[in-house]
């Protein structure tokens, strides 16, 4: 089996992802950050999904991105609710984007790749139901794959080089669904939502429970997650 | 003032950097990392630079990359001593080499710098008397900035466009020892020792403290470090 490292927040891509990477046969080494998140329950989320999938080994990584603020993802100010979710990239980005986070993600999961020696970067961007985020394009993860490879060893001395594995970037929210639901993904142990209640239910009102319902509903399929009473 | 983000280890480089950044004009927010190194001199050599120019801002920011292992220099593994350090770009890369470092760190001032609304990020890496490492050179600099105008706010908007700066790249030990004197550095606050003395003193035997001596040598000037008995 070839080694992998995998961005896993718990939510419903990462999860899919991994049961992907998992069936494409690789030995996966789930990532996880505590960055200063409103809530914990995207970390109790992953160490579930971690746990499901008996993955190799499971780091959750420190990193206060609290210390220069600019997000409503790692502050006190409100998440937007109710808002209209565009299908395909929206006109402007949204106040939930924390700047250069995927950019901190993966350059972690670089140098985690380098020393375990793989070769495989996965991560759950998603350029078609995305929210507006500069950091989830394909132009940018192409970027990012050739200045990694710039970056390590593998640039210096001719090794294999570094791949950013992307499969989710081009599907439909209902597509991740449909998908997970092949590989037999349990959603139930997920969590997406930006703002949950303190009993950790979804709001069913920002950005990303708003996605994921409608990509259930489109996928002909129900959520399995709660939801507040709405 | 413009504002720009700096890396400030507190070593020769950076501290050089940062009275070029001031004497150009910059406003600096200067960043630090604590990520697992030997020592804590390099955190408290950089304090000391960053009080002595009165920067704007100093922010010590904790990540732990001896999570994944990897390096000498976030180990317990022996630090080279006694190595031929070649001028030029040496034929393998060192252990003290860690995995991904600028990588990381430029993504968070990549961070910061967004945050603040500044387009100019400094970095004192040195591509002719490097030690080695892959992500010192001047095309891993280019792609990096590439990436990140593709990673934020800059690359959707049309803002301008970050900019990483590199001012020492090209430059011998030498000659940047020249222009830190000609901009008045007070060298005897830096740390560029990868293995001091328990009392701080510098071991005149590692990669970094060969590469200095020779700088200040070169420059026909003597390094005002204290250094363990030879």
């Amino acid at each position: 089996m070839s080694a992998a490292t995998l961005l896993l927040s718990g939510g419903l891509d990462s999860t899919t992802l991994l049961a992907h990477a998992i069936r494409e046969g690789f030995d996966v080494h789930a990532m996880t950050f505590r960055y200063g998140q409103r809530h914990a329950g995207e970390i109790a989320a992953a160490r579930r999904v971690a746990a499901q999938y008996g993955v190799r080994d499971h780091v959750i990584v420190d990193i206060d991105l609290r210390t220069f603020g600019g997000s409503a993802l790692t502050s006190d100010a409100p998440v937007p609710k109710d808002r209209p979710v565009a299908v395909g990239a929206p006109a402007e980005i949204p106040v939930t984007y924390v700047p250069a986070r995927n950019t901190i993600f993966l350059s972690i999961a670089l140098a985690w790749a380098e020393v375990l020696g793989a070769r495989d970067i996965f991560i759950g961007v998603n350029a078609l139901d995305y929210s507006g985020y500069p950091d989830c394009r394909p132009e940018y993860i192409a970027a990012f794959e050739r200045m990694a490879n710039l970056a390590t060893r593998a640039g210096v001395e001719g090794t294999a080089p570094v791949r950013i594995r992307t499969p989710l970037i081009e599907m439909t929210k209902a597509q991740i669904i449909r998908l997970g639901l092949s590989l037999g993904v349990d959603y139930s142990i997920t969590q997406s939502c930006y703002d949950p209640a303190p009993d950790g239910a979804a709001c069913a009102r920002c950005d990303a429970c708003q996605l994921r319902l409608r990509g259930f509903a489109d996928a002909g399929a129900s959520d399995p997650v709660r939801y507040v009473h709405r």
